[in-house]
C-alpha cells in the first residue's frame, strides 16, 4: 500500500495561523519534513511522527532538493503518511510545484494544503492592506533573492500601479529601492519593512521609498524573514496609527498595534 | 467594557481551510457578520453567536458598507465580541482596510486574522503554482471587477513577466484576454479559469490565452466565485495531469486531481 504526501503550508510563523487541515495532516503523519521558518510549536500537532529539518539556513550547507524529494518518495512507497511542511503557502516561492512534479513522476499520491502566505499576512499584521479602495487595486509579489528575477518585472510595472511585496527582501532593500526610483517611482511612495511577521519578534519599519534603502533595522536572528511593501496602501498603517495614538491613554503601550486599537476610548 | 472586533479571513470556501485562530474567534463570538462566499459550515464553530448575512449577491440589493460598520461598532461598544468573517483574506479586495479605519475612528479595539487567499489557493488547488522555477518568479493579483482598475496595471506589465491572477474575473475574461493580447502577450500563453475553488463544486478550464475569452464553462450558481490565471506556470498543471494519466489504471476517476495522483503505481 502506498502512502500519501501532503505539501502543507504552515503559514507565516504563528502556529495559530495553521489551517484545520494542516493540523489534521500533522496528527496523522508518520514523517514530517519541515523548513527553516516553520515554528517548532507547529510540530506539537504531530506527536507520533518522525521529524526531519530540511531547511536552508543562512551561511550553512543545506540539504539538496533531490534528497528532500527522495525522502518523501521513499517514505510514501513504504506506505507512510508524509507532511512536507513549508513556511507560508507551498506554492509561493516554496518549490512546491517542483516537489509535486517529482512526486507525480514517481507515482506517489500527493495533495496540496494551501497555507496563509506571508506575502499577504505579513503586511496585514502590520496594518497594511495590499489592496485598498482608492489607493491600490492590484498587488505584485516578487522574491528579492536575485536581481535577475525581480528587475524585469519591477522594471516593467508602471510606477505606483500596484502594491509591491518583496519576499526575502531584507538583503536587497537598497537595490530594490534604487531600481524602482530609477524606473520613475515617486521617492515619497510609502514603504515598509516587515520583520518576522506573526512571531514574537515581529517588528516593522515604515517610511518613504527614498529612505527604504538606508533604513536602520533592529538586529535580528540571521534567519529571521523580512519582506518589503511599497505603494500607497502602506499609508493605511500610518492612518490607523494616528487614529490609535489620538485615542490611547498616556502610558499604555499596546503589544500588538492592530489588536490594541483605541482601547481607551 | 468595550468588546473586540476580529476581521477574520475564512479562506477560499472549504471550512477545513479556516485557521486555528479563526475558529477560536468564532467560538468566542457574540456576533458574526459574514459574506456571501463564506461556507455556512464555518458558522458551526460559532454556536452561541447571533449571525447576520451582510454579503453582496449578484443582482440583488446589498447592505450598505456604512451599515456593516455601524453593526460592528455598536456591538463592540455594548461589550460584545464580533467576528467579521470575510471570504479569503480580509485585506485582499475585502474592504478590510476601510473597516479597520472605521473601527479605529470609533475607538473600537480590533485585530486582523489573516486567511488563506483564493488568489493563491485557487490556482494551487487546481495544481497551478503561482511561482515556479524557470516559469514564473512573480505573480500579480488584480480584480476583474472594473476595467479602470485592471487595465492600467495589466497594460504596463511586460508580457509574460508575472503570473497574472484575476479575482472576480469570470465576467471579464473576454475583456481581460483581449486586453493582454492587445498589449503583446503571446496568444499561446497558458491560461486557466478556476471556479468555486476548494468547494464541492470546484472545477477548472485550462487552455491558451487565445481561447480564454470564448471558453465554455459549466453552468454554476450565479454567486459562485471564479478567477483567471494567466502565465507559463499554468503549464505545470498540464505536466502533472499528463504524469498522472500515464500512471492511472483504466476506469479510475480521481475526484481531486492532485490528491489522487498515480495511486495505481
Amino acid at each position: 500500500m502506498i502512502g500519501l504526501v501532503s505539501l502543507v503550508g504552515a503559514g507565516p510563523g504563528d502556529p495559530e495561523l495553521l489551517t484545520l487541515r494542516a493540523v489534521d495532516r500533522l496528527r496523522a503523519a508518520d514523517l514530517v519534513l519541515y523548513d527553516a521558518l516553520v515554528d517548532r510549536a507547529a510540530l506539537r500537532h504531530a506527536p507520533r511522527a518522525r521529524r526531519a529539518f530540511v531547511g536552508k539556513r543562512a551561511g550553512r550547507p543545506s540539504i539538496a532538493q533531490r534528497t528532500i524529494e527522495r525522502l518523501m518518495i521513499d517514505a510514501a512507497l513504504r506506505g507512510e503518511r508524509v507532511v512536507r511542511l513549508k513556511s507560508g503557502d507551498p506554492f509561493v516561492f516554496g518549490r512546491g510545484g517542483e516537489e509535486a512534479l517529482a512526486l507525480a513522476e514517481a507515482s506517489v499520491p500527493f495533495e496540496v494544503v494551501p497555507g496563509v502566505s506571508a506575502a499577504i499576512a505579513g503586511p496585514a499584521l502590520s496594518s497594511i492592506p495590499v489592496t485598498h479602495r482608492g489607493l491600490a487595486s492590484a498587488f505584485l509579489v516578487v522574491s528579492g533573492h536575485a536581481e535577475s528575477a525581480y528587475q524585469p518585472v519591477l522594471g516593467s510595472l508602471a510606477p505606483g500601479a500596484a502594491t509591491v511585496v518583496v519576499l526575502m527582501g531584507l538583503g536587497s532593500r537598497a537595490a530594490v529601492a534604487a531600481w524602482l526610483l530609477r524606473r520613475g517611482w515617486d521617492p515619497a511612495t510609502p514603504a515598509a519593512v516587515v520583520l518576522a511577521a506573526s512571531t514574537a519578534n515581529a517588528c516593522a519599519w515604515r517610511g518613504d521609498l527614498r529612505d527604504l534603502g538606508g533604513c536602520e533595522l533592529p538586529a535580528l536572528h540571521p534567519d529571521a524573514p523580512g519582506l518589503l511593501v511599497i505603494g500607497a496602501a502602506v499609508s493605511v498603517a500610518a492612518q490607523l496609527e494616528s487614529l490609535l495614538r489620538r485615542r490611547r491613554p498616556a502610558g499604555r503601550t499596546p503589544q500588538r498595534p492592530a489588536a490594541a486599537a483605541g482601547t481607551g476610548g
